[in-house]
């Protein structure tokens, strides 16, 4: 546990969360800053800072609750779809460095979304960037 | 396998990909489309729609590869941050029916982000929403 760490707390016990789920690895619990209703946060109750520092079988636990969270929150919200989001880094929009993935229900017309324009692609710029990455999965 | 749809027809191998990662289960591939340099998708092989269709097993799979999949791809661009991502139905962004998570690496000054504002909450409001939830879940 990182003392300095509000989710750290939160799964601790010692801050007060509006619960949804609760098992020995992990919590969900409503986001007290939604970016929509029912937007909802799914933690490791250990403390890693980015995806990528946690270890495969806690990351496989928490991949097997997305389903039925997924499914829970956008129903309880009458959303028409919903976003799963885990950011990394302050660069990513990452406000608490513990980490959690997003579940935002989304409606028609609420506003939300990314500036995010998709770009054109080279087949050889590809291959070179999937080669850097297959070298370190070592794939 | 729907034959009407693209990411089935890559995971067939009918379809060419820049692949970085395949098991049996999932493939992860260069996004054609990429938002940033080193844009990854992972995917299940299996054709779902949504996050919530897919069953749990499956959906712990793909999780336990996020780790990896996030530091390599990461790593790999020389980023400094990363969104994971994963869209359900049109309202949130997704643009092909079959289950994917984006692995989106993030540097400063890129342009990226949302229009996501993050809202006041009440307890109340919280609460409810979380009850609304917890009934689906069974929780």
């Amino acid at each position: 546990m990182a003392d300095d760490c509000i989710f750290c707390r939160i799964a601790a016990g010692e801050v007060p969360c509006t619960r949804v789920y609760e098992d020995d690895t992990c919590l969900a619990f409503m986001d007290i800053g939604p970016l929509a209703d029912g937007h909802t946060l799914l933690i490791s109750k250990k403390h890693y800072e980015f995806i990528h520092e946690m270890p495969a079988d806690e990351a496989a636990h928490l991949g097997r609750q997305i389903p039925a969270l997924a499914r829970a929150v956008q129903e309880a919200m009458g959303a028409d779809g919903l976003n799963v989001l885990q950011n990394n880094g302050h660069v990513s929009g990452q406000a608490v460095g513990h980490v959690h993935f997003h579940f935002i229900p989304r409606v028609p017309g609420d506003g939300l979304g990314y500036r995010w324009p998709a770009r054109e692609s080279d087949t050889e710029t590809l291959k070179k960037q999937a080669d850097a990455i297959r070298q370190r999965l070592g794939t």
